[in-house]
């Protein structure tokens, strides 16, 4: 039987509350008991990657605890509830269902008559054939010349994800000849975001995919009309250019705007929507729907790992109780995502959407104050661009930020040069190795400028490659993660409120509905 | 006389530690004070900006306050001492002199017996003598024909700032036909990145810009040798195809390997460095050395602005007092940049390092500790695209997170389209306002998933347009800002020691010369 509890009425977390045992990161990793606690603190993840938490300031101790606690939130039952179908989304009356884009991990879904794991594949079908067709030159332009360009319309999770994602496997895709059409995406409502956009591209050889669970988000809707006029003032028929992702009853759904629709469902979440037709369209168009199923297959892979109720065993669940004890425990209100791969160079914004709109909140999922904290602030770019930036501060400044490193052994491109005894990607690894053990243990120096305190938490999450698979385990751990700690600080992390307010009084500046302060900065910005 | 001291020895800081008055935003904002209030708390900006702050948690109380703070610190005068060419960087005990690029606003400063401000002003006509004739077609490939792109090679304050800048302008330049070249940037030593640049330009039509002070940034050699193979590969003279930008003093300086070297030198340190030949050299050829000409006026009128011992008229001193107010006596440990223009997209991550790696410190200017907190987490996307990601969090998170928006009446592209009675620029400036309100003044509901707490302060930087001078005035205006807040910590804001303990186990690494923990995470990544 599943009991939602606040995090601070459990056992488990009062006693780690109680508990004035800390760490020593320092003393922990030194010497060849450093060693020997690198090769113990580490769980395998999916798609050949691992988790590794040596630097973590946890030891034997705390892991019982924080295991302890993983028992008595129930985590592994409240994610068995959700993935076989249980109303998880408390405020909005909702299923939440994106793993099984990728997968059935439990019993059948069955819900407005339809069983959710043939709707999801049967989509992903749909749009697997779609983009063969347009491969293979049988839907094309008006002229039929076949579709170069493909550009996803959406915002927020419409847009963060699947560019993230695609970013990730662009080169990957080039190297392995797999590239297709080239992507490009079109979020923001400042005019200048889609004129940019259409002013680098042939819009006559490109297809727009129009991204709207609603059918009604401002921006998007907005920007299909920018495009819209684009493609008219080009002498083209809209219809013959665009597709709409979106949900079946949305006004998108049937219009004859659009050569093809295809659906998601009040189930997923924008945040949650890469590895459905959100993600699906613009990947299967620009990879291929192969490349795009075995994203799906990392991330499923993934999914099955999260299921195991042994933290140890168990790396989504363990990095989601580790980050709830530096946050409550600890008492670190940020976190810093830092890959150590270009590639991934938009993939901590995509984790800063997933993990601040999911987790950003002060009411329980029954609607009541919690007297913790909840949700970090997620930051971060790729390393080691970010070793020449914020990482000052990340070393030497006052607050503690703990960090989630990502390496790599191979690149994706396949080009390197060997300068001073080593490739430009053993210095990118050896920079991030480096840095792990410089945030940890510091260094003492007679010059208190050049001293460096150490016990600055980290883990790292390494892998051979960025490749769809990878790239599918990478994003289900972010999410199961996401999830997990949800539920230790029993909030709804399915729905967004908190993004309502703003979207109110920004339909009132419009109306010119309103006075006083509000009035008065509206005034400034001339509208 | 300058006096160097802690925050927490400032008369004028205990008066505000003990001030348990605190502003409460709803009901200063609300009605017609309200808009009197916006009115009031404003103050121009250089080049048509103008910063408010009557979202911020202050009254005229509080900014007394502050205001005897700007005096008790001296940061008036501590800024004269800095442009009149003290050795304000006393760690590395050099002089601070980035201003000097821009303008004359003390006495004229020789070191190692040079007039800095010629010098400065010399490279930067070099630059744009070397500009014009690449644009003319006096300096081409070596077959004759005109270089079309220009890549950066550099890491750190020779990418983030120039990349920003060029981001923020290339629309603008591309709409007043004065987009000369394209430009490209390389920086990160992961292989993939300088790849795949070279992948995606004409290396034949392209022009190298490599920035490296010292002249051994590693990543940047590493990147140079990168491009030099590529070049070879290409049957082409890559001295024929790179400039330096160095000191005078490093290896590449007279080196045959470039078309010409531009100048730079100890006394303007990475972050700070964009309106030298840093970005002067690359902005120059991809607009032309007219626009960074204006840009440098808009920096150099900014600079002027914050000359002004009063607080209420020096927009960049009051952007600071309010920031060390909201860390250091309300206790908010990050601060988010939210421009609301596409064109400001990367802005954000230059002030991540120039804020973080200035200020994220925890000695004082003579190596001692300091006992309250320094620099805050400083990270941001740009509007509206920012509202569907992690704005949850900063509406209904259970941590306050100090705002700063960017808003313009006017978009670059001139492109846009009315739908539902409005433009996309009006939905846009609509929606900085409609948050600023929300933020600030929240709402209650019966429901409290829906209830918005308010009380979340931000500031906005209004202008006309981002064009050469607002840029060059918003860049300054930061860097001003941040360089009061290190005067307040009584912090060194030149340097960055805490870089380096990174640099030196990442080439232990590499030389094989580690063990224990080390040694078994350079082992997991296969270095």
């Amino acid at each position: 039987m599943i009991s939602w509890k606040n995090l601070d009425t459990l056992a488990a977390y009062d006693n780690l509350v109680k508990c004035d045992h800390r760490v020593n990161l320092p003393e922990a990793l030194s010497g060849e008991n450093g060693a020997q606690r690198v090769a113990k603190y580490a769980v395998p993840m999916a798609a050949g990657l691992s988790y590794h938490y040596a630097a973590k300031a946890v030891d034997d101790d705390i892991l019982q605890m924080l295991t302890r606690l993983a028992e008595e939130a129930q985590l592994s039952d409240k994610y068995q509830e959700l993935y076989n179908g249980a109303v998880i989304n408390t405020g909005e009356k909702r299923l939440v269902l994106h793993q099984l884009t990728r997968g059935q991990l439990g019993q059948d879904v069955v819900a407005d008559g339809v069983n959710k794991r043939d709707f999801y594949v049967g989509e992903q079908k749909k749009a697997a054939e779609f983009a063969c067709k347009v491969h293979a030159g049988e839907i094309t332009n008006e002229s039929g010349e076949p579709f170069t360009t493909v550009v996803q319309i959406g915002i927020g999770g419409s847009d963060l994800g699947p560019r993230a994602i695609y970013l990730a496997l662009e080169n990957w895709a080039r190297q392995q000849n797999t590239l297709k059409m080239q992507a490009r995406f079109i979020s923001n409502v400042d005019p200048d975001d889609a004129a940019s956009v259409l002013k680098t591209i042939d819009v006559s050889r490109s297809l727009f995919v129009l991204v709207s669970k609603s059918g009604t988000t401002l921006e998007t809707l907005t920007n299909e009309s920018f495009v819209k006029n684009a493609l008219k003032e080009a002498g083209l028929d809209p219809s013959r250019h665009m597709v709409a992702v979106t949900s079946e009853t949305s006004p998108l759904a049937k219009s004859a705007d659009y050569l093809a629709a295809f659906f998601m469902d009040d189930y997923i979440g924008g945040r949650y929507s890469s590895s459905s037709c959100v993600g699906g369209v613009i990947l299967s168009l620009a990879f291929g729907p192969e490349v795009f199923a075995r994203f799906l297959n990392g991330a499923a892979e993934e999914d099955k790992l999260a299921m195991n109720p042994d933290p140890l065993q168990n790396p989504d669940m363990l990095d989601a109780l580790i980050g709830v004890y530096e946050r409550n425990i600890l008492g670190y209100p940020t976190t810093a995502v830092l890959p150590y791969s270009q590639a991934l160079s938009r993939f901590p914004a995509h984790l800063q959407q997933l993990d601040m709109e999911s987790n950003g909140k002060s009411v329980n999922r029954f609607g009541e104050a919690v007297h913790y904290v909840t949700g970090p602030v997620i930051f971060g770019e790729p390393g080691t661009n970010g070793q020449h930036s914020f990482y000052q501060l990340l070393h030497q400044g006052t607050d503690i930020v703990p960090l989630q490193f990502m390496g790599y052994r191979q690149n994706q491109l396949g080009m390197d040069v060997d300068i001073q005894g080593s490739t430009s990607q053993q210095k990118l690894c050896a920079n991030v190795a480096a840095q792990i053990m410089a945030f940890a243990c510091g260094k003492q120096d007679a010059d208190p400028n050049k001293s460096f305190a150490g016990g600055r938490p980290s883990s790292i999450i390494i892998g051979d490659q960025v490749n769809p698979e990878s790239v599918g385990a990478l994003l289900a751990h972010f999410e199961n993660k996401v999830m997990f700690q949800g539920f230790l600080w029993n909030l709804n992390s399915f729905d967004q409120e908190g993004v309502q307010l703003g979207k109110v009084l920004a339909k009132r500046v419009l109306a010119h509905d309103t006075d006083g302060a509000l009035r008065a900065f509206s005034d400034l910005l001339h509208i």
